[in-house]
């Protein structure tokens, strides 16, 4: 999507081998007309299949998943960080693990909102290790729903999360990917 | 707001005295298309004013202050919640004590994304003991910003938030308002 790697060139930070920043328009400074652009590119991109649902984690994944569910007219769920031993019971959990944060994370999503034989569609603004779409591809797997596929806003190509997908055989559309950064810059992959 | 009031009435669950669970439809699965309504709501309420930016507090707020912003073409800002002790020092902060959780969050923004003599319009879920709302007034107050109004989607009025905020002299729009709970049924107070 040019236009959102526009944005990441002007706007992106990169800190030393592998963070890029974009938090001046995408997860604490937000650009709702951008986010509604993102939306629209996912609800277009997975338009083939019937989507019951989108679901995403708190908090970055929200905005973006938000407009896709706008666009394709279905709820939106986000999933719950949690970091307390005790989880309430009638929840799908799962453990992420922030390379980034070194923290696990237990994410979570309430019995009542994922049925047996839906299918889902799961959102996020990074994918790096895939630790998160990894924790939702395992409640999606527990609550008995079907992922037909998996949205991202940047992909970190370099990094391990695709290829794990990809064995998975799912279905991912990266609207930005990122092959490498080269001198403080991005460098986009040509597919 | 009818619709809404509507909604908190059709999907709301009374826990107890003074918790109402509206996870079905606001603060974990999510109605984008109310939220857009909501938004809309918001900048028809404040259209009296110049926004130069909506700011929120991660995660449940995102929604409806997104929408807001994209209504009245602005950038959002979503406060950070951390509980760590350690901060990054280029942040504004400030302490919000959680009642139902019983616990303390602070609550952080860059400095980057808010500059002094802006204006700012606060949006937030619930208005209950404010002490969210506190916390971004707080911070506002830091960066030397000017808060125009805040916008709640559900306030609790029988709790003591509205007090603290009219004690300001704060223009509050509550597009629920709750005067009480009885036998599991929410009452709206009539203005």
């Amino acid at each position: 999507m040019k236009l959102l790697e526009q944005r990441i060139q002007k706007d992106g930070r990169v800190l030393g081998d592998d963070i890029l920043k974009v938090d001046t328009f995408l997860n604490h400074q937000v650009d709702p007309e951008l986010m509604q652009d993102l939306g629209e590119a996912f609800a277009q991109a997975f338009a083939k299949y019937k989507i019951d649902k989108v679901v995403t984690v708190e908090s970055s994944g929200i905005a973006p998943a938000l407009f896709t569910g706008l666009a394709l007219h279905v709820p939106v769920i986000f999933a719950r960080k949690n970091k307390s031993l005790t989880l309430p019971d009638d929840v799908y959990t799962a453990d992420v693990y922030s390379f980034t944060k070194q923290t696990t994370n237990h994410i979570m999503i309430d019995h009542r909102f994922l049925n047996r034989g839906e299918n889902i569609l799961l959102i996020d603004d990074f994918l790096a290790n895939g630790q998160a779409i990894s924790g939702l591809l395992d409640i999606s797997h527990q609550a008995g729903t079907y992922v037909v596929g998996v949205g991202i806003v940047i992909e970190k190509a370099f990094q391990k999360g695709r290829a794990i997908l990809d064995a998975q055989g799912i279905d991912v559309v990266s609207l930005a990917r990122i092959s490498n950064f080269e001198n403080g810059q991005v460098v986009f992959a040509t597919e």
